[in-house]
């Protein structure tokens, strides 16, 4: 049961979603199957803690649900990265590139005490460009990112290479859109 | 360490967010504090698992930090309720009145088993218009909310009377705005 193909029944493939032509993988059968939903924190847990963090942060919003649980099963804290305006206290922010447009993120300024080990935990690498927000804003607020995790990597948009010199590590990997 | 009132030092008021005239409970230091963290989440914990629940929802984003953590604490699957536009599958939603304008949050309409016993989970009661909306979607969903559970309580914003007729229970009550 340790093998994270089992996932794979708990990911179903929704077509046109967000948008025309794209085939979104919908995690959520994973979520409420709780031996799914163990298995997915158990290998985030794992991998987790060979790099011994003394943070999980999670990416907006769901990041948050995998990252938090992976933070209380480690027993550390667990720092959020939040979209623009959602933040209350002085925040240090960070805008980047989508398909169409750009997006914002943002972390408190004081949410890692200097030389903090951090994981961040994702749910998805597509393209990486908010992984990469996220670990330059991780940084800026003085802590280090010893690895960034995703539960699903999409290979075919290529965003292991503009995290290129960071730890990458995701556990289901799929190299076309699954589409015909 | 039981003891609720520990959460308080991870608790910051953050005045004139998200608008001049508020003040805002900040969180996050209890997220960022692997003690506190651990405290919050087992105090939900303990609190849920009274109820036997099936599944725990969380409403996003900061009830999925909590929800997400209790459900795999306790062993049990996890439902996303969300702002209208991100569950990518069929959908149910629910329209609530805010101090201005309105708000619209969904759930996928496959998320429960017929009569789940489902916990929901939210940081904060205020007005109750998101936690009632969240609990008449769960019901249209087919399960059965058996309680909505808070970090934090508004009292002086009557959000439990706007629940009346289902169990709530929250942690931390505060009974002014902390405004002298």
């Amino acid at each position: 049961m340790r093998q994270p193909q089992s996932l794979l029944r708990g990911i179903r493939d929704v077509p046109d979603f967000p948008s025309p032509g794209i085939v979104f993988k919908d995690i959520t059968p994973v979520l409420a199957d709780a031996e799914l939903f163990a298995l997915a924190i158990e290998l985030f847990r794992d991998a987790a803690a060979a790099h011994r963090p003394d943070k999980i942060a999670g990416i907006e919003a769901r990041g948050f649900i995998f990252g938090a649980a992976v933070a209380h099963s480690l027993g550390v804290g667990f720092v959020p990265i939040r979209k623009k305006g959602k933040l209350p206290a002085a925040t240090l922010s960070r805008s980047y590139a989508l398909e169409y447009g750009r997006a914002e993120i943002e972390i408190h300024e004081d949410a890692f005490r200097l030389g903090e080990r951090v994981v961040v935990i994702d749910d998805v690498l597509a393209t990486g460009g908010t992984a990469r927000a996220a670990i330059e804003l991780i940084e800026q607020a003085g802590a280090s990112v010893v690895e960034a995790q995703f539960l699903i990597e999409l290979g075919f948009l290529h965003g292991r290479e503009l995290l290129a010199g960071h730890s990458i590590r995701s556990f289901l990997h799929f190299e076309s859109t699954g589409m015909v």
